[in-house]
């Protein structure tokens, strides 16, 4: 397909920027996520730019997401599992989507000061989850961060979040693998996990399974089996299970990879690997035309004016929701014609 | 608020129909149904004028969300359930969401002849599914007709649904409580739930809990039980039950209403009955916006041409979705300028 319709073509310093990616530099590729991380319109034409020129070479990876609430032991975890997989040769980038990043700058996640080893670790890169004004926002660009990575050469992203919102969700629309990190204790002292959580978990690992918790560990692994037992499977392909991991010891991290090289195996061959991928880019875009679209729907004057009196009358059960969406869209197709004049 | 800038005035016929409507006749309720179910646009400007006009009177009642697969016995439980409760002096209506009908005509729900009793009590009134393009159509006609239950004095709507796509879903953002039906059966015969569908639960009843399936069926009660008790529950005043109940037999049923009384009281005095009633009127007033405008953009000649090649390029991942998502909106933004010329 002819791109140079679709976006403007890389001025010099953007071209020099991805030949310098693509040959694995560490500072290239950062300066390459500050640009796609940009808010500035000419540093997202460049950035659209830059994307479109290394599309060919993405997509060889591993992407993996991983969720646990603070204390589960992400951090540690990752920097364990990280560790172990530069050592057998791969090239490991470590992403993150923070939910609380649409409200401040600072983000829990992604901080290299808890991954101790992986951010010495000259065949891992480590980068905070970025900050947008909506989940969404900080979805695209780490999203777009992801492919940057690969074309890099990282041939393992980890995408890491915490349960909030829909991060967990927005993450899974990313990665070909979802982990669910848990706490050890059972009984009363189970962790609850979040039904919408379950619906999407790959795997879920039980943390911390040494020493004193490891029978606590056990026996919550039990539980959340016979949980994973009653559901229907959401692909015929793979039954999601539950693992027992140290991530401070370094135990069990090896039959999780083991799992997770045994997933991409039978989803290649089932030949849905490729298709979940390709299916999750369409999702993808139809999700952020219809996000800009709403946006410039609800920056229009004409509907600004109307909205606050509409959703009061809806809300109080005043009027029935059909007749205020009517107006709403009658409002904003016909300021779209009121504007040339 | 003024509604004579969002809706027509009731013609003479429609003023009638609500007069009589609101008397509680049941030719007339059966009449705006069909004028709410009509696709022609003068009919769709009564039928909105009508629901504007009887909104005060609507909202009086409680709203069961029903699901199960077929053979669960929903239509035999359906007819006792809904008898017991005419029988203690209430109104019920019974409206369905069948997904299959935006393909075909045929509704397999909401069928009289398979609710014998209801089909005949003078308190009762039943209607088969609407038909419509999409599961959101479907949807809006059913809110639409439950409101217009709901002024004819009907104190308790059920709608009920199959496990098809995203029915059930969609039917619990239209409802108070939502119920779900299983077999008996357990262990390696253990109905499996869709997750999605244990997300959404507020109770499950093993149904055909009865003669020689009694035991099965409180094996299967204890399975889904112990996988409610790994949930975090979605609120922090209800806990997701489950119960055994034979529909044939007409035993159970009086727990289960128990129950639903008891969550509507826990709900009320905890003033979030109504706060959910009214942002699901909110929410569903967006989707509607969302699908017009969206509906609107699929429809523009402009972005008609660019979509084939643009989901082809990104589904081969050669083109990023942002740049694909951003050529669409400018696209469309700029063909709503061009066509004045």
């Amino acid at each position: 397909m002819d791109l140079s319709d679709i976006t403007v073509e890389m001025n010099a310093q953007t071209a020099l920027l991805a030949t310098n990616l693509t040959k694995g530099n560490r500072a290239a590729l950062a300066r390459a996520i500050t640009l796609v991380e940009s808010k500035k319109a000419a540093h997202r034409q460049q950035a659209e730019a830059l994307l479109a020129h290394l599309m060919a070479k993405t997509g060889n990876s591993l992407r993996l997401g991983i969720t646990g609430v603070p204390g589960v032991g992400k951090s540690t975890t990752i920097d364990s599992f990280g560790s172990n997989l530069t050592a057998m040769g791969h090239k490991v980038a470590v992403l993150a989507v923070d939910p609380s990043s649409t409200r401040h700058g600072g983000s829990i996640l992604g901080d290299k000061t808890r991954m101790e080893r992986l951010s010495y670790d000259e065949n891992a890169f480590i980068r905070p989850s970025p900050t947008a004004g909506t989940l969404g926002g900080v979805a695209a660009k780490t999203r777009e961060t992801m492919l940057l990575c690969e074309a890099a050469g990282y041939d393992i992203i980890i995408v890491e979040t915490v349960g909030i919102g829909q991060s967990e969700t927005t993450v899974a629309q990313m990665v070909d693998f979802f982990l669910v990190l848990m706490l050890p204790g059972a009984g009363d002292d189970l962790q609850g996990i979040k039904k919408g959580v379950l619906e999407i978990a790959d795997l879920i690992a039980v943390n911390k399974a040494d020493g004193d918790n490891e029978v606590r560990a056990r026996a919550a692994a039990s539980e959340y089996r016979a949980a994973l037992n009653i559901m229907s499977p959401r692909s015929p392909h793979w039954n999601a299970k539950t693992l027992l991991i140290s991530g401070l010891k370094n135990i069990g991290l090896d039959a999780l990879w083991d799992e997770i090289e045994q997933f991409r195996a039978v989803m290649v061959k089932e030949g849905v690997f490729d298709k979940k991928r390709s299916q999750q880019q369409i999702d993808w875009m139809w999700s952020l035309l219809q996000d800009k679209v709403m946006s410039a729907l609800q920056g229009d004057p004409s509907i600004q004016s109307l909205i606050p009196k509409l959703k009061t009358s809806v809300y109080a059960g005043e009027l029935p929701a059909t007749a205020a969406a009517s107006k709403l869209a009658a409002a904003f197709f016909s300021s779209k014609k009121e504007q040339l004049f």
